[in-house]
């Protein structure tokens, strides 16, 4: 068996996958850490901030919340399958560190502002004293665009201009 | 803030939705832990047993492969969303452990056979050298069944009848 690493360093539109992948979509499963450092996948809604960095809005009552609180390592993988072999779709897994951004904070307003763009319905709940958003620190990233396609995102990478 | 866990135990209609998710949906999302001990989320085609123990067929060239040989602990996300909002729609956390079936073992015949069953354009690959089996061992789950329905499933409630 050849041992050669298929994953390539990005190329200029590996980035460009990247960014769209993060703008067209509106869900994503997030990996957080359970209480006993197991790995544990939900579904989650998202928004980008202006430096396209992912924002999530989730109940305190949530297990993942509870998983971020105590451990903000986290994963994102986001990509939504069109039709035929979901395989076949680009998808990118974004490693991350969450950040709680508190109800008080200034910053909150802007988020809640940004969030609701994308989830007019979230406003049904934005105010509730258990929901707090978080945002997603990017650290490093594997897009996948289909077979043959692999790249490694850095942080530099992923770091786009607001 | 009320404290109230929102969380239920199984009962027999939570368990028939159990069992529908996870024979319906052909592809998942895995959580593995990296080389790091941080989460990792990836997409996953899967097929079930007769015992309805999850099963995949992945490349030791992936990560998510990589992963679970060096630590078999992982969560599938299950439940393909339809239309409308995804938050809305049934799906299943099953917290695992993954079991590697080598392609010298007997059972790996038996899970082929289910697995093309399941898949039949993985025959393109199954018999690669670098493509293994793994079983998942459901130890407990968690239920989201729409709106005000969240089970919390035992390993007990897991064990479905052959």
């Amino acid at each position: 068996m050849a041992s050669i690493d298929p994953v390539r360093t990005a190329d200029p539109e590996a980035l460009a996958l990247t960014k769209r992948l993060l703008s067209e979509a509106r869900f994503a499963t997030l990996a957080t850490l359970d209480d006993k450092a197991h790995p544990f996948a939900s579904l989650v809604s998202f928004a980008l901030d202006r430096a396209t960095r992912p924002i999530l809005l989730v109940s305190r009552l949530s297990g993942h919340t509870k998983h971020l609180l105590a451990d903000p390592r986290c994963s994102l993988l986001v990509g939504e399958p069109g039709k035929g072999d979901p395989l076949a779709h680009p998808r990118i897994t974004v490693q991350c560190r969450a950040e709680a951004i508190p109800k008080e904070a200034d910053e909150s307003v802007i988020l809640k502002t940004l969030f609701l763009a994308r989830h007019p319905k979230a406003a049904l709940y934005a105010d509730f004293p258990d929901f707090l958003f978080f945002r997603l620190q990017m650290l490093d990233a594997s897009l996948n665009g289909g077979f043959g396609k692999a790249f490694h995102l850095t942080e530099a990478d992923l770091a786009f201009r607001p």
